[in-house]
């Protein structure tokens, strides 16, 4: 299904503010970018390079006075998340080495001192994509979504006692349980169709049987329809706009619609 | 400037066809991607990666039967060349290493057989953006621009002899010399704003006091309104179609436009 | 100077214990290795591989049973530290991309909850090498060095509280404060010649005025003769063994001295 | 096995010369550097960093007057080389991305120019292991290995026509004939055990089965012990030692020992 998201976003600036912006998708091996338009007003000179994971990031300088990002994708994505309950954890002796990175603790998952939760979840040895799911689940249903009760410097272990938070928070949970168990999970920001209300949205994905699963556990089912913009460790690796000065924001605005096939 | 450039490309498959295709442009330091469509007919699987040089490519398999690609661009470029006659070489013992490999030979640019060519040339020791222009203009005037006089296996040593060619030769003519006189030079496909007759372009860069210069040698002066779509060391790095089975093209039409600021 | 650095570990396994280590160091712009000696016994199968940040990695299979591992390091080393009292800040829109990720707080460095610290150090606005040193004395007067009091869940905020730990507490908490000013900031593991207990030791690297520079908050001035072996955002990226099943280390003994010139 | 390998070259230089070596070997997952000796006389700054292709490369400038280098590797290599008959062909859509580029055309490996060749060998439609060693066995057969028949600027086309050329040469056409049929190769240089006259060596890789397999036209059978110390696409990325500046060389001996067991 072709899916279009679209963010406006405008700040207002009192003096120049250098800026990083992570708001352009890469075509993945389950995400074609059909379209991309990536405006700002006023034009001034954009740099984009990949970071340490590939993302595309945007650097610039914003003006004094008004400054508008206006970003439209149309993507051809997967309806149906990839779901096997059979898949098999993979031993890590036999992980590629570029996905061990994925198993260290990091700032928002500290994989390492989650001890209590996960024996209050009883995971098995050996787990599998099943075990995953299971946790997945478990967070669903013991941890409350809700708006304001966390911010930029919750992390996990804040959220396994709290039991509150939001998209993001429920990522670096499940993230941190994965890693504590050996098994490889990244951080992903994007859209969700359908998400409501509407924004940016975070989840997670896991490394099981030589490939990686897509989890979210905000949904009470695995839902597809989604366009991923960034990988990372955690929240800190993927912030989609960075400001390094103050900068007022005025709004950001998120849609996600669906297409017919035939555009 | 605001350029749009257009691709139509029609291909009839007798059967299952892998191909790679090189045709969607990165954002640089010098042009910005506003919009970018990439469309193929009928939609299949597209992995999309970034090769050696930071190129993103599309790899897929064409089905049997036509199939099609449609692209359109429109980037945010320079109108005017960076232009520069005092710009220094830089010693090789401060080229930044990821340039360094641009001093080698290569397929298509045979820079360690070009002695005779150099002596004719006149060059001098110490080369700088002078002597590289002088490079440019030399080809310009010495090489005919003529269809049908090279083909896909055509080298730079064949064509300091035959001194007839077309852009690719032009470029790898001048890519070749530089190298032999150690400037780092690269490769470049893309678009290009009111070249008659319209088509995919190939020019070449120097790299002179510690940046990339862009020069072209099928054209009297510096021309902006280029959109860059790949780098490489020559023509084999940077094909913007190679089909692993045989295909036949329909067609290939391409358009460059200007549009006003005001999209 | 070179200096000899070397260090013997023995394990005993009752089982397979898949492992990574990272203690091959590479040569740098101020580090020459003229000998490496990597020896493990029994002699397994070891697959070397770079991981994200460029430093050498090996993973093997320790069979059952009592597994050694001999290194010894001979490298051509800086004598004296750099010091610039009067390298200035570089601005973040001037930092290099590869820089940028430095910026970022990772699991040790909360880089974005230490405001409380950084007024009672009273940093200047816009913070140079003077700064980055005085935080570093700060920390050299205010924390007290001792084992025991940190383990390996201590992060930076734990020690800007309970102001004690050992280098790689004082590293983290020099880290986090640079990032807090937006001077990006990283962990150095490897060798300080004359440290006293001898061990692996661990410091920092701050970038300022283009170029990184060595503080070490455990000494109290600067001390050259080092070996670097990893760099990282901090202690999670660059432990110097892991194991991903129980493994008894017999002991690990490290000894570091200088050699007179002539080899 | 462990083997040893020991080089020592000398110069003269008339000026300052800056110059790139290729000498220090990496451990793979063939080959693990037990031990590692690379001294130069006078001591210069040297830089080491990695190419395009993951090679250690070390710059330097060589000072006037005698400069000496000393290198001594002891590996753990492989007595056997792997060899199996019944490796099949991998289609080019399921390569991994990063092999891709050894099917390119490069400087001495004019792939796309071999027809005649290829026509004289017979190649089966879908070469699989056992072509490849067809291939390198003709090679073997039909080409005689003689020094002073080529040199730094012969091709595989060029020795295709004279047959006649050094291992570099043989290496040279069988990394051609294997590109031309959609086989990944790519140029090892290193040092081979018992090779006679001893000095440095080129061997070529193919990609069959989904791994790469080690392959030497200047041998009548498979031979091991050999230790990998830079790969490329052909001589021109591999050059053990470039100067950007004239430098007279005095000697450049090459030793390769077996070692027993026990160091």
């Amino acid at each position: 299904m072709i899916i279009e998201a679209t963010c406006d976003i405008s700040y207002t600036n009192e003096s120049e503010v250098p800026a990083i912006f992570m708001l352009r998708p890469k075509s993945g091996w389950a995400q074609w970018i059909v379209e991309d338009f990536y405006r700002v007003f006023p034009q001034v000179q954009i740099v984009e390079y990949d970071d340490l994971y590939g993302n595309l990031c945007q650097r610039l300088i914003m003006p004094k006075g008004e400054f508008k990002i206006d970003i439209k994708i149309r993507a051809d994505v997967q309806e149906t998340l990839s779901v096997d309950f059979d898949a098999p954890f993979t031993p890590t002796h036999l992980l590629p080495t570029d996905v061990l990175h994925y198993l260290l603790p990091s700032r928002y998952c500290q994989s390492d001192q989650l001890g209590d939760l996960i024996k209050e979840m009883g995971l098995a040895q050996v787990p599998t994509y099943k075990e995953v799911e299971a946790i997945r689940r478990w967070i669903y249903e013991n941890v409350e979504y809700k708006y304001g009760t966390s911010d930029a410097s919750t992390s996990a272990l804040d959220t396994s006692k709290s039991r509150q938070g939001v998209c993001r928070d429920f990522a670096h949970l499940g993230i941190s349980v994965c890693r504590s168990v050996n098994i490889p999970a990244r951080m992903v920001v994007g859209f969700l169709h359908n998400l409501d209300p509407m924004d940016f949205h975070a989840w997670f994905e896991a490394y099981l049987n030589g490939r990686w699963y897509t989890f979210d556990a905000t949904q009470d089912r695995p839902r597809g329809n989604r366009i991923v913009v960034a990988y990372g460790r955690d929240a800190a690796d993927v912030a989609l706009t960075t400001n390094f000065a103050p900068s007022k924001l005025n709004f950001l605005k998120v849609s996600v619609n669906a297409l017919t096939e035939s555009l």
